[in-house]
């Protein structure tokens, strides 16, 4: 059975006493540029600095008392390792995370300083799954999936959940599409707020494997990852394609500049530093032009490496 | 007639209607890091991108109508610039800005987009000085010193005292400084509402005619502009270094390197921009070492140039 909207607003209530209430951004400054009012869902002000740790506390806080003595698992290119090696902490059980040699330091440790195990695999699908299962059958942990998970849809839908109780009279939502889970759990919630909200998803054009998906009618597999936008390299899911192919009015694809240059200009209108998969949401909402519509960005995390960028400073 | 605590009340209830209400930003993992527990004030969130809005638009609100038409004028190495600016729109009245050639292009910028008309000076005293005399002999307008100057001080000094309002058991209160306008005003207000905090300031030990000035007794000249906190590079004036004698405790000088760690590491724990100005205070704090006080910090400003910083991701 799918994701409905009364899964999301349980979550909502499973997850308040572990999530932040995240703020919303506004900046006229970026609304000129974006021709559009604009509602920033701080995600990248969540616990472990994205929007992934809703999905991975709905996920570990449902689980039973036996299921949760064996721990979770899941592979992951970044933030979802993060969220659940943070959530398995939060409730005390122990987390196995499968991550590519490739993934950026700042991210392994995170993981490693919530107190979760990692085992490193390539990068590439095949490799994390064949990992993945290695550590299952030797742990016998839950794996929790990054987005093909009902669970962790619904907790990112809190997000959106949050963003229209605050702001009611939106006629745009648009979030980053990655693996889907977090376009899916959002679409799920706007519209069970607000039905005629017009839900979109962006995506890297480098990695534009949702849109062609969607566009064909059949899942495409994910490119080799090239783009900047590092949490968004996985291909949809049967489950996530069904909720976009329900939900979403159309997927915008952005150039690598477009993502740059968005990703720029939010940290110099607002002083939120927003990672590039988040900036895609924002890049999408320049491109596609919304003229003069009142849009809701999920903003959906902020880890940045921040060491090249400051090494031209030192 | 020295700036008092009620100076800096009734420039709050003037300048409510235009500024911000910053939000304090707190980070376990930046509390670990500096060994205390820390309150980020952050005005790097007020309009402009810093706190000097609060005391330009104290100046311009206390103008008489007869000194209101006939403009507001100011040098400033960029945050007063464009502060004063933005003030003088807010009343429809004209401002002069004088700025040193060397200012970056993001903050003269800034001060156009307020309609304020620029004239270009060397980045020395005496060529600001003199630029700014002339200007004002040309137009009649109202000299408003960037920190020289108790209305500006007594703007300040509001951004202490919501934080103070915020989280009134404070230990210490910690501000950079530069000119001493910040300061002198945080420390008059810290010490009206909590006459037992200890008030330090932050500053660049490339530029440390502060701490040289409150040693020796005399206001020392500011040294060639060499820190990356450019918001920093100016002399205490008469009025600003009697109030540091009478209320700060002491002075910390930091390193470039120890700037540009602090401003790093609060941009990846708190995901907000600050600039290497503020990052002083920060950084004073971890020099110092407050052993688990509670402090708070005027995060002053986040107008950073982003140009060079991404120019490493495109």
């Amino acid at each position: 059975m799918p994701v409905t909207f009364a899964d999301v607003e349980a979550a909502a209530v499973r997850i308040a006493p572990y999530v932040h209430h995240t703020p919303v951004f506004t900046s006229a400054a970026l609304d000129e540029w974006l021709g559009a009012t604009t509602f920033l869902k701080g995600e990248h002000l969540q616990r472990g600095g994205a929007f992934k740790y809703r999905g991975a506390t709905n996920a570990v806080q449902s689980l039973t008392e036996e299921e949760a003595r064996r721990g979770v698992a899941a592979h992951s290119s970044g933030n979802h390792a993060g969220a659940l090696a943070r959530a398995a902490r939060a409730r005390g059980i122990p987390a196995y995370v499968v991550m590519p040699d490739s993934v950026r330091a700042v991210k392994k440790a995170a993981v490693l300083a919530y107190g979760a195990s990692i085992t490193s695999c390539e990068n590439t699908p095949a490799s994390r799954e064949a990992t993945l299962r290695d550590v299952v059958a030797k742990t016998g942990a839950v794996e929790i999936h990054p987005y093909d998970n009902d669970r962790v849809i619904a907790g990112a839908g809190t997000a959106a959940l949050e963003l229209l109780q605050s702001v009611p009279d939106l006629d745009v939502v648009i979030a980053p599409v990655g693996g889907g889970g977090l376009l899916s759990g959002t679409a799920i919630a706007a519209h069970g707020v607000r039905p005629d909200v017009t839900v979109v998803g962006g995506e890297p054009a480098l990695a534009d494997d949702a849109a062609q998906s969607l566009g064909l009618g059949t899942i495409q597999p994910a490119r080799p990852p090239t783009t900047s936008a590092d949490g968004l390299l996985t291909a949809l899911a049967p489950r996530t394609f069904a909720v976009l192919r329900e939900h979403v009015a159309e997927i915008v694809t952005v150039e690598e500049t477009e993502i740059l240059d968005a990703m720029q200009l939010v940290w110099q209108f607002t002083k939120q530093v927003i990672e590039a998969s988040a900036a895609v949401a924002v890049a999408a909402v320049r491109k596609r032009g919304f003229d003069g519509a009142r849009v809701g960005v999920i903003a959906s995390g902020g880890n940045v490496d921040l060491d090249p960028m400051f090494a031209v400073l030192r």
